[in-house]
C-alpha cells in the first residue's frame, strides 16, 4: 500500500526532487530526469538509462560513476516521453555519443527510439540495447519479445563499466549486448502494489498464493501457486534459470555466475536472505560459482511483495569489467576514484526558444488552434472517469489520467504559442511536444507523433487548404501505422484511419474543411463505438505485455471525443 | 506480512547463513553473529554492535571497515545472549579493547553488560555506549530512559570512524557518547509487522492512521492521528525534532546536520523522497545545513510500514570523522583503502571444551541433573502455548517459545555433559550457559544466570547438601535482583523469591532435599498464581518498553511448573 503524497498528479516530479535534495553529491536535476553532478568526460560514452518511476532504485539511483550518467525517469510506471530521453541524453552527452539502455516495454521503445532517431539526427552518434532477461515473458524461440526486469541492473553495469574504461560506443554496445544475451531472470509475486492516491491496487494475488513470472507492472505470467516454503522458493528459481543457460555457456559445471536475487519492494531482507541460503548451495551443487552475490532491492516494483532471481552467465570479459567501482545513490561496489571529476553547476536554465515568423492569417489559425485545445481539454476533463473506466477494462486504467495531463500541457503550450505570436505549424507542434513531454507513455509518444505530424502539413503562413489537411492526417496516419497496430488491435488506430480516409476523400470531392471534418467525426465516432464493444473480450492487463503497439485501450474514444468537440468551433 | 521461512524457529539462523553466504567479501560467520572477513587491526578498538534480528540491515550489515568490527545477531527481535556478545567481541578483539554499542533495550542492556563484565574480568578493557535517539519513548528529563530507534546509524558510524582512524578506547567511547547525546529521532508507523510463522502481526494500527512515536517492536507511542500529506509528516517529524534540540547546540540558525529518513521496512523509498522533497525544504528554511543527507532503509523493523527523522547535529569534530570511508554489506560511502586488511581464515572451529574432574558421587548427582532437564524439557514442551498465551496478556507472546528453545538446549547440553562423566556443577554449568545462549533475550539471561548461580554452589565431588542448595538458590535470588525487578512486578521473581527463602527455612529445620522441595515448589506454585490473576491489569506491549527489569511476564508460572516437575525425581 502506498500511503504518502500531496497530490498524486505530482508524485513523479516531487519524488525526483526529493531524490535529488537527498543526493545532490551524485546527481543534479535535468528536464526530463537526472544526470550525474560531474560532467561526462570528454570523449566518454554517455551512458543512459530510463524507464517509468517506481521502481527505485531503477532508474535514478543508478547514476553514478562507473554506471550511468543520466537516466531519464517516467511518471509512474509510464515511458518517459522522447523528449524527456533527449533532454537526459542531451545533458549527458559529451563527444563520445550516447548509448540508450531500457527494459522492453512498448511505451519505452517508442520513445528512446524516437530519441534515438533525433539525436542521430542531430549528428550524435546513438545506439540502443534493450534488456530482456525475463524468461517467463516469452518463449525461449522468441527472446527478443521477452520483458526487462531486475536484468536491468547486470547489463547497465557492464554498459557503464565499459563506458567508464574508455570504450567506445560500438564496443559498449558489444559488451552490454553481450551481458543481456547472458543475462536471465524469473521472478514470482505474492501481492500486487498501488499506485499514490489510488483507491485498489493496480492488480492483486489471491492471499497465501504466488504468482509465477508476474511481470513489474502485473503483466500476466505464468499462473498461480501456493507460496512454497524458503527452500522450496530457491529451488524452483534456480531450476527455472538452469533450463534457460545462454546458448553460448560450454559447460553450466564450472560456469561463473553473478546472481541476484531481488526484492521488488515489500519483501524483507531477511525472508531474501532465507531464501538466498539455499540458492547458494543449489548453485554450489550444480558446480557453478556464485561471484559478489546481490540479495536486494535493484528493480522495485513500488509495494508489490516479489521476487526474482537474475543470473548473469560471465566469461573473462564481463568478469573483468564486473570489476570496475561503481558509485552512485543507490549502488556502490568496489572504489572509484572521483578526483578527476568535475562538477557541474547547475543553473536555472531552460530559456524560452524564440518564436519564428509567421503571418497574419496563419496567426489567426493558430488562435483557432489553441480554441481548439481549450475545447479539448474541457472535453477530457468531463470524460476522464468513462475513458479510465473503459481502459480498466483491459489495461490498466490510466488512459484517462494520461490523455488528462497531455492535454492539459498541450493547451497550455499552444495558449502561450498563439499568445506570443506563433503561426499555426509552430503552435500545434508546441502542443504536439509539450503533451508528449508531460504525457509520457504509449499514449503520448503517439499523440505527439500525430500532432506533429499534422503541424507539418500546416505552415506558418497563410491559411492551410483542406488538402494539406487531408495530407497531415495521412501522414499522420501513416506515421501511427509506423508503431505497429492495426486496425483492429482496438487502439487509436481504429478511429484515425477512417477518420483520415473520409476526411481525404471529402477533400477530394471538393467539400470545405468543416463538413469534411464533421463526416470524418461521424466515422471516427462509429467506428469507436464498434471498439467498445469488443474491449471486454481482450482480457486484462495486457497493457505492459505487448511488445510492440496493438495494446486495447479507449483510444479510438478519446479521439472520437475531440473530433466531435472540435466541431464547436465551426458551429 | 513475512511469507518466506522454513521452520520458522530456524528463521533467524538461516537469515544469517544466507546474509554470510551473500557477504563473504565484507563477514565471517563467528557463534553468535558475525565478524568482518578481515582481521581487526592489531592495537585498534573493536568495535561491537548487536540486537535482536529483524532490523536489516541493523545489525549485521553495518560490520565492515569503517564501521562495526562485529555484530551480536540474536533471535528475531530478541536481544542476543550474552555468550552472543561474547563470542562475537573475543572473535573481533585485537588488543584495542572492545566498544559495545546498541539499543536501550531491557534485554539487550541486560545481556552486554553482562558480557561486558566478562570481558573486563578476563582482562579485556571494554566500555559501552547505550543508543537513546527516540524523543518518543521518554521525557527530555529522562533521556537515558529513551529507546535506540534509527539513531543507531550516526552513534555507530560515529564511532566505527574513530576506531578506524586509530582512537584509544576512550576516544572513541567518548565521541560516540557524543554523537549519541547530539542524535534525536522521531518516528510513525502505518502498519505492525509479522514475524515469520506468525498467524497475527505482533501489533497493528488502524487502516488510514498513523501512530506517533511507536516503537520498532511495537512499543508505545504518543497516539493515533489520521495519515496527513507527505509535506505534512515532513513538518510533523521536523517540528518535533526543533522542539528536541541538544543543549549543547549553541544555535540552531546555522547548524549543520545529518537528516537520516529512514524506511521501517515497506515503506517505498519513492515515498520517502516524496517526503524528504519537504524536509529538505523545512531545514532550509529554519536556517540549517543538511549534510550528507541519508533516505533509505537502516533499522528496520520487518515488514513494519513506517518512517523516522533522525538528526545528528554536527560539530566540527563529528563532521570531520563523518568523512570516513565506510564499506560494509548494506552502507558504503566514500571511498576505503581495504589494501592492508588481512582475510580471516575461517576454519570449522569450535573445539569442544575438556570436562574437568569429577568423583562418582557427583557424577550420579549430574545424572540426576540430565534427568530433571528431561522432566522439564517434556513440561514445557506440554506447556508452551499456555505461557504464550499468558505472555500475550502483558508481553508479546513469546515467552512459552523461549523457555522452549532454552530448556531444549539445556537438556541436550547437560545430558552430553552428563554422559561424558561430568560432575553436578559442570552439567549445571553447560546447560546454564546453552540456556541462555539459545534462547537469547531477558529471560534467556535470567534462566542463565539462575542455573549457572546455584551451579557454583554443587561442585564437582561428593552429593550437595540442602544447605549448600539452600546457598544457591538465595545467591540466584540475590542475582537476579540485582537485574532490578522486585517481588509485584509479575516476574518470575515472584515465584522464585519465596521459593528460595521456604527451602532455606526448612533446610534450617533440617528436612531434607526432598521434602524442603516439595514444600518450596508449593510455595512458588501459590505465588505464580496470584501473579496470574493480575497479568490482566498490566496493559500489553511493554515487554520492550521498559529499561530495566519489572516486565511482567508469566516466568513465575514457568518456575513453579519446573519447580513441580521435579517433584517426580523424588518419587
Amino acid at each position: 500500500m502506498t500511503r504518502l503524497w500531496n497530490d498524486p498528479a505530482d508524485f513523479a516530479d516531487e519524488m525526483i526532487d526529493g531524490f535529488v535534495a537527498a543526493n545532490g553529491r551524485y546527481v543534479r536535476r535535468v528536464s526530463g530526469g537526472v544526470a550525474r553532478a560531474t560532467a561526462t568526460p570528454e570523449g566518454q560514452v554517455a551512458f543512459v538509462i530510463g524507464g517509468g518511476s517506481g521502481h527505485y532504485p531503477a532508474f535514478g539511483g543508478l547514476v553514478g560513476p562507473g554506471l550511468a550518467h543520466g537516466a531519464a525517469m517516467g511518471n509512474l510506471f509510464a515511458s518517459p516521453s522522447t523528449q524527456q530521453v533527449l533532454s537526459v541524453a542531451r545533458a549527458a552527452e559529451n563527444g563520445g555519443g550516447v548509448l540508450l539502455s531500457y527494459g522492453n516495454y512498448a511505451g519505452d521503445v517508442l520513445n528512446f527510439d524516437a530519441a534515438q532517431e533525433q539525436l542521430r539526427a542531430a549528428g550524435i552518434p546513438c545506439e540502443t540495447v534493450t534488456v530482456t532477461d525475463d524468461v517467463a515473458s516469452a518463449d525461449k524461440s522468441e527472446i527478443h519479445k521477452r520483458r526487462g526486469i531486475a536484468g536491468d541492473l547486470t547489463v547497465f553495469r557492464t554498459a557503464g563499466a565499459a563506458a567508464e574504461r574508455g570504450a567506445d560506443l560500438e564496443e559498449v554496445t558489444r559488451l552490454a549486448r553481450r551481458a543481456n544475451d547472458r543475462t536471465r531472470s524469473f521472478g514470482v509475486a505474492f501481492s500486487g502494489c498501488s499506485l499514490p492516491g489510488a483507491e485498489e491496487p493496480l492488480f492483486e494475488v489471491a492471499p497465501g498464493h504466488m504468482a509465477l513470472g508476474l511481470g513489474i507492472h502485473g503483466e500476466p505470467g505464468l499462473g498461480d501457486t501456493e507460496i512454497p516454503t524458503a527452500d522450496g522458493l530457491a529451488e524452483l528459481l534456480v531450476t527455472r534459470l538452469l533450463e534457460e543457460v545462454p546458448g553460448d555457456v560450454a559447460e553450466v559445471r564450472g560456469a561463473r555466475v553473478v546472481p541476484v536475487l531481488n526484492g521488488l519492494g515489500s519483501l524483507k531482507y531477511e525472508e531474501m536472505f532465507v531464501v538466498y541460503r539455499r540458492i547458494a548451495r543449489l548453485l554450489d551443487e550444480a558446480g557453478i560459482v556464485a561471484v559478489d552475490p546481490h540479495v536486494g532491492e535493484y528493480c522495485t516494483s513500488f509495494d508489490m511483495a516479489g521476487t526474482s532471481l537474475t543470473l548473469l552467465w560471465l566469461d573473462d570479459e564481463l568478469e573483468e569489467l564486473w570489476e570496475t567501482g561503481v558509485d552512485t545513490p543507490a549502488y556502490r561496489r568496489g572504489s572509484v576514484d572521483t578526483s578527476h571529476l568535475v562538477r557541474v553547476e547547475t543553473s536555472d536554465e531552460e530559456s524560452e526558444d524564440a518564436i519564428g515568423d509567421a503571418d497574419d492569417s496563419s496567426r489567426e489559425v493558430a488562435r483557432t488552434i489553441a480554441a481548439a485545445f481549450d475545447l479539448w481539454r474541457a472535453t477530457i476533463d468531463e470524460n476522464v472517469d468513462e475513458l479510465g473506466r473503459l481502459d480498466a477494462i483491459a489495461g490498466d486504467g490510466d488512459h484517462g489520467i494520461g490523455m488528462q495531463r497531455g492535454i492539459h500541457a498541450a493547451q497550455a503550450a499552444a495558449r502561450d504559442a498563439a499568445e506570443r505570436g506563433a503561426g499555426a505549424a509552430t503552435t500545434l507542434a508546441r502542443a504536439a511536444d509539450a503533451w508528449s513531454d508531460r504525457a509520457g507513455g504509449t499514449s503520448g509518444a503517439i499523440w505527439g507523433a500525430i500532432l506533429d505530424t499534422i503541424a507539418g502539413h500546416l505552415g506558418d503562413e497563410g491559411v492551410p487548404s483542406p488538402d494539406a489537411i487531408a495530407a497531415g492526417l495521412e501522414a499522420a496516419k501513416t506515421r501511427v501505422a509506423g508503431f505497429g497496430a492495426v486496425v483492429g488491435d482496438k487502439t487509436l488506430v481504429d478511429a484515425l484511419n477512417p477518420l483520415a480516409e473520409t476526411f481525404a476523400a471529402r477533400a477530394a470531392d471538393g467539400a470545405g474543411i468543416a463538413d469534411a471534418w464533421r463526416e470524418a467525426a461521424d466515422a471516427a465516432t462509429a467506428a469507436a463505438a464498434a471498439t467498445a464493444d469488443l474491449l471486454p473480450q481482450m482480457g486484462r492487463a495486457r497493457a505492459h505485455h505487448e511488445k510492440a503497439l496493438g495494446i486495447p485501450d479507449p483510444g479510438a474514444h478519446s479521439l472520437a471525443l475531440l473530433a466531435q468537440a472540435l466541431l464547436q468551433l465551426t458551429q
